[in-house]
C-alpha cells in the first residue's frame, strides 16, 4: 500500500508513530505527505519521513488534489490523518470523497454533527475508515474481546477503565504545550480536555472488548492543573443497556504516571484485568480457581485466533505500543484490499475501530460534558 | 490488659482475628467472653478461645453485669465487640456505661441516630472507643498519612479507593451465608450490603490518610448476585470540602478477587499508590523522577516514626493483616492506659479510628443510600 | 504448653519473634526464660517478655535445674533456644536430657560432630526437637512440597534457591554488629558467615520442598564487605542423587535487598516459583498453559490440606513471616502432645524441620567450606 | 541503507525479526536476499520479504557475487546473516571480503579458530561487523551500562544473569525441531546446545553492562530433555579479573518460561535488577533508600543520553523486543555511514556488540564446555 501522511511535522510524536506502525510489516510505504499546515515546514519534514520532496505537499488540499490525479499505480492508496482534532472531519471527508481510504487519529472529531457527517461520508464513498484507538490493537485485548464474545466471562456486570497520566504537572502555569497547544484551546479543540485526549481511549477500550452500549451516563470533571479551563481529571459512570455498570476514569494530573491505561471487566463466570504498560499479560480470575495469567504468545493454543493472528514474534519476546498500533493498520489494509478488489466492506464487523466507534467516542465526550454542566445528572445516550 | 470478647462463636473468622490481634504483643489476655447469643454455644466456645469456662457468659448483658462486679484486679479492662452490626450500638454503649473501654468492629452501627448515641456515650463516659478499621493499622498507611500531613504530596486533588471481593459468586441463589447471614437481612443489617461490609473500609482509609472531609457525594449501586436486595456493587463520587475529587468503588461480585483493597492519592507534588494484598510496599511517584518504592522497614530512616513505631520485625520479613489489626489494639491500649491512669483522652487526635470516624462511616453509608435512591443526585454531607 | 526461652535478651529481634510466634494461637504461654548470658540482663528482660521475675533465670543451666524440679503442672514443657549458634548444641542436649522438648534456632550448630551429638541425644531422650527453618512454615511452601510429593511437577530436574540481603553495607569497616557480633567471630561461629546465616535457609527450603538429597556439591564464596574473613557472598552447585541440579546463592552484600529469599523448581511436567517477600502467591507454570497463580487461601479447593491446615485467615487477608514462624511451633506442639501422651514420635515424617534436617544443614555448610578451600572441587555429600 | 538478508526462509522467526528491525526507522530497505540454502525456496521467499524476485538469490555466494558487481548506487550496503551458526563464519568473512558490512546473528560462530578468523577479517577489511546480541539494545540496558561506567554502583562485586526457557518440553522424544533442527546436531552446531542458544546472551549482557572480563570460569551442565546429547540446562561460575563473582544460568527445559532473561548486578554503592520480559523498568536499590524504578522514557532527565537516544516513543508507551533489536541496527548504521564516508571505525568503543564481543562469546562457550568435560574444574579465560 502507498501511504500519505497529513500532519506529523510538529513537536508531537504521533506522526512518527503512524509512519512507523503503518510500515512495520513492510506492507506499506510512506510516499507522500502534507506534514504541516505551514508549507515550508511540510517540505522540510520530507527528509525526516524519507519522502521524496516532490511529494511533500504544502497543504492537505494540495496533496489530495495532486495525488488523485496521479496514475493509479503511483498515487497513494490511503491518507493517514494526524492533525489537531478539530481538523479531522474536513480532511477525512475530503480525502474519502477524493477516493482515498482514511486512517484517522482519535478522537475522531469534536462535535456530534461532524461525527455524523463523517459517518455519512464513509458510507456514501464506501471508503475504509479506520480510527487509531490503538490500544484495541494489542493481541491480548483482541483475546479479551474474543473471550467475552464467546461467553467465557458469563454476563458482563461491570467494567472499570482508568487512564491516568501526569505530564501536565510539568507545565508552568503560563506555558504552552510543546505538543498540542491547540489541545487547550476550546475554540479549536472543543470543550473536552483530557476527556478527549485519554478518556475516549478508555471508553473505547471498554466498549470494544465488552460490546456493551451505554443507556445513560453521568460525569464529574475538574481542572486542577491551572493551565486552562478544560478538564484534566474526571470520572464517568455508565449504565449500560445490558444492565452492566461502567466507570471510566481519566487524568493527566496524576503525578508520575506515564501512560497508565488499565481495564477490569467483571462477569458472572469470570473476571479479567489488563494494563497497557505491561501489555503482554492478561489476568483471568474466577472464584475458587488459581489466577490464570495469559501471555501474548502466537504459539499458545489457549489463545483465540483473534489474538494470535496479530502477534509477530514468539511469547516472551515482548511486543508493545508500536506493534499494537501497527495491528490497526494491518487490519485496515485487509479491508482496503477487499474494497480495492471490488469486494464488500462489512464496516459493522470490523476488528479495527471504524467510523461508528469514532462517532460513539464523540457522543461519549458530548454526554460527559453535558452531564458535568448539569450538576452531574444522568444523560441518556 | 484483660480482654472480654462479645461474639466470635459463629462461623466467621473475625472473632478469632480479634483474639489473636489483641494478644499478639503479649500485652493483653483474653479472659472472658460472651461468644454467642446462644448461651450453650458461648460456653462451648470457651475452650476454643482458651477462656476459663466460668467466664464464658451466656449473654453480653451477663458478661457486663458479672465482670463489672469483679474486683478491679480481676475484671476485664475492655470489651471487644465482634457481633452483627445492628447489635454494636447497644452492646458498646452498655459496656461503656458499665465502665469498660470498647473495641468495636466496623461499620460502627447501621443508623445515624445510633451513631450519634455512640458518640455521646463515649464522650459522656470518657471511655476509649476504638473501631477496627484495621487497614489503617498497616505501617505504610501510617506512612501515607504522615507524608500527606507533612505536605509531601502537596495539595491533594484526587483519591481513588477500590475494595473488590468476589466470594458472593460462591453462593447458590437460595443459600444462606455461612458467616453473616444477617448481613443480607435488611431488618437486621439496615439498607447497606457490600457498601457497609467493604465500602466503608475504602471510605475510611481514604479519609484516614488524606484528612479530607466530604462536602457532597453521589452514588450508584447495584445488586448483581441475586442473593438479596442489598447492594453488592457500587461507586460513590465525592466532592471534598478542600476541592479534591474522590471515587470509592466496592464490590463483592468481582470474580476471583479475594480482598483487594487499593488506594491511590494524587497531589500537586507527588502521588502514591498502595494495595492491601501487598501491604509491605508503598509506591510514591512524581513527574520526572524514578518511582520510589517504600518498604515497611523499622530501620528505614526515610520512613516517619508513625510508620516505624508500628513495625514488629525487620524489613523484608513481611508483616500482614493480623499485625495491622494488632496495631489498632496496640494504639488503643495506649489510650486505655492513659485513661486508667487518670489522664486525658484526646479522642480527636487518636491514631486509631475513633467513634468520630465510626460516625463518619455511618454517614457515608447513609448518604450513598440516599443518593442511590434519588437517581444518584448529589447529597450534602 | 508452657514455654521457656533461652536467649532473646540482646539487640536481635529473633527472641521476640520466638515469643510472638510460639504464642500466636494462644496455644502456649511464655512462663520462664534465661534471656541473656548475663544474669542481671536476663532478669531485666523479664518485664519485656512479661515473665514473672522469679522465673527469669540467671543462666540456662539454672533454668533447666530449677524448672525440672518444679511440679509437673508448673514446669515448662519445652525450651526455645535463641542463642548464638555455637551454644545451641550444649543447651539443646542438656535441655533434652532434662526432659524438655526443644525448639532451636538455625543453623542447628556449627560442627558435624555437634550435629551428630544432637541427633543422638534427640533419639535417645525421645524428646521433640524442632528447628526453626521458619520459611518452611509458609502455607504455600507446604503446598509446593505436597505438589512435588504428589508428582504434579513430574520428576524434578533443577532447583534454584537464592537468599540475598544487603544490610552488611550499613556497617562501618571497624563496626561491631549490633546484633550478632559473634556471627563474625570464627572462634565462636565457626567458619561459615552468610553461608550459615542465610545460605542454610535456602538449602533447607530447596531440600524441604523437593525431598532431594545431594550426592555431591561444590562452592565458591567471597568476602566483599571487609568486616571479617568470613564469607558474605557465595554460590553452591549441587548434584542431587536423583539426577537433579541445584544452585544455591547467598549474599548479605546485595545493596538494598532486605530479606529476598526465592526459590524455583523445574520438573518434567511443570515448574514453580515463590518469593518470601510476597509469600501469599505461588506461581505454577507449564508449557502451553497460562501461568497459574495459587493464593494462600484456606477456602481454596485447589490447595492441599497441607497448605490450608496452616492458614489462619481467609485468602486476600495476607499472612506473613510471624504466622509462618508460628506454624513451625504449631506443628511441633502436635508432636509434643503426642509424646507427652505417651505416643510415638515419627521424627522422619515430621512436617516441621527436625534434628535430621538440622544435621543436613550443618553438613551443607561443612561441604561448602571444604569445597571453597579446595579450589571449588566437588565434595561428596 | 540497502540490506541483503542471508537466511530467514525457514520456519524460524529470526529472519523476519531482522527484516523488521532493520527497517523500523525507515533507515534501510531490504532489497536482496538468499533466504534459503535451497534456491527454489529462496526464490519463493522473495514475496514474503517483499524483495524483487530478481534479487532473491539461490545461494549466498551468488548474492555476494552478483551484488558486488552491481553499480554502487544499487548494490546492497550490508548483509545480515541469519543462518545456522556453523555457517556464520564463512558467509560473514566472504561478505566482508566482498566489501559488504555485516550484521550477524549470535553466537558468532562455533569454534575459537573461526572466531579468530572473523576478527582478523573484520580488522583486515575494515568492514563494520555487528552481532545481534539484541538484548543489549534495550534502552535500560544502555542505562545500566552507563550507570556502571559512571561509578554509580561503586565497584561491581557480583553479577547474576539467568536465561530460562521451557519450549523443549514441547518436543516429542524423536521430534525434529521445526526451527533449528541443526541446533541439536553436534556436527553442525558444535558441542554447545542451550549454552550457545541462550547462555551466550546472558553472558554477553553481563559483560556488556558491567565491562568485566573473566579470569577463570567453571561450569556444570546437563541434558534433561532427552532430545539430544547437547546441554539444555547449565550454570557457569565466573571469577572476573576485577574481583567480582559471576553466575550465569541457562535453561530451555524450565516449564512454562517463555524467554525469561534477567540480570542482577551488585555494587558497593548500589545494585540493579532488570528482566527482559518487562523491559521498560529498571530497579535500582541501595541500602536505606527506597527502591527506585527507572522507566524507559526519552523525556526523563534522570536517564543518561545513552538510554534516551535509543527510545522512540514517550515513557509509558512501552517499547519491546523489536525496538531493541532495531537499536543494534540503528547503531551499526551510524558506523556504516562513518566508514562509507571514509571515516575511522572505533570498533573497541562500539555501543553495539562487535566482533570482539562475538569472540568473547565463543570463548565463553568453549571454556564452559571444557570445564564441564573436566569435572567442572576452573578454566583460565
Amino acid at each position: 500500500m502507498r501511504m500519505a501522511l497529513v500532519g506529523g511535522g510538529g513537536a508531537g510524536f504521533i506522526g512518527k508513530v503512524h509512519a512507523t506502525a503503518a510500515t512495520m510489516d513492510n506492507d506499506a510505504v510512506l510516499v507522500a505527505g502534507a506534514f504541516s499546515s505551514r508549507p515550508e515546514k511540510s517540505k522540510a519534514s520530507a527528509d525526516l519521513f524519507r519522502v521524496d520532496p516532490s511529494r511533500a505537499y504544502g497543504s492537505w488540499r494540495e496533496l489530495l488534489d495532486v495525488e488523485s490525479r496521479l496514475p493509479e499505480d503511483e498515487r497513494v492508496h490511503f491518507v493517514s490523518v494526524a492533525t489537531p482534532n478539530f481538523t479531522h472531519c474536513e480532511i477525512a471527508c475530503e480525502a474519502m470523497k477524493a477516493g482515498f481510504h482514511v486512517v484517522c487519529d482519535k478522537p475522531m472529531t469534536i462535535s456530534l454533527d461532524d461525527a455524523d457527517r463523517m459517518v455519512e461520508t464513509a458510507e456514501h464513498t464506501g471508503r475504509v475508515f479506520a480510527l487509531t484507538h490503538n490500544y484495541s490493537g494489542y493481541p491480548l485485548m483482541r483475546q479479551a474481546k474474543a473471550m467475552i464474545a464467546a461467553g467465557e466471562l458469563g454476563d458482563i456486570i461491570a467494567v472499570r477503565a482508568t487512564y491516568v497520566q501526569g505530564w501536565m504537572h510539568g507545565m508552568e502555569p503560563d506555558q504552552q504545550q510543546d505538543r498540542g497547544a491547540w489541545k487547550s484551546d476550546p475554540d479549536k479543540n472543543g470543550r473536552a480536555g483530557s476527556l478527549g485526549d485519554v478518556g475516549t481511549h478508555a471508553f473505547h477500550l471498554a466498549s470494544y472488548i465488552t460490546g456493551l452500549e451505554p443507556e445513560k451516563l453521568m460525569s464529574q470533571m475538574s481542572s486542577y492543573s491551572g493551565h486552562h479551563e478544560l478538564d484534566d481529571y474526571g470520572h464517568a459512570m455508565i449504565q449500560f443497556s445490558q444492565g452492566a455498570t461502567g466507570c471510566i476514569t481519566w487524568s493527566q494530573v496524576t503525578h508520575g504516571r506515564l501512560n497508565d491505561l488499565s481495564i477490569e471487566v467483571d462477569g458472572t463466570k469470570a473476571a479479567l484485568t489488563w494494563r497497557q504498560e505491561e501489555p503482554n499479560q492478561l489476568c483471568v480470575k474466577a472464584l475458587g480457581q488459581p489466577t490464570r495469567v495469559y501471555e501474548r504468545d502466537p504459539g499458545a493454543a489457549y489463545l483465540s485466533a483473534a489474538a494470535t493472528d496479530v502477534c509477530r514474534i514468539p511469547g516472551g519476546h515482548p511486543e508493545a505500543f508500536l506493534e499494537a498500533f501497527a495491528n490497526v493498520y494491518r487490519n485496515a489494509y485487509e479491508d482496503m484490499r477487499t474494497v480495492n478488489a471490488g469486494g464488500t466492506l462489512d464496516r459493522r464487523a470490523s476488528v479495527y475501530p471504524s467510523v461508528y466507534e469514532g462517532r460513539a467516542g464523540v457522543r461519549f465526550m458530548s454526554r460527559c460534558l453535558d452531564s458535568a454542566e448539569a450538576d452531574s445528572r444522568w444523560q441518556s445516550w
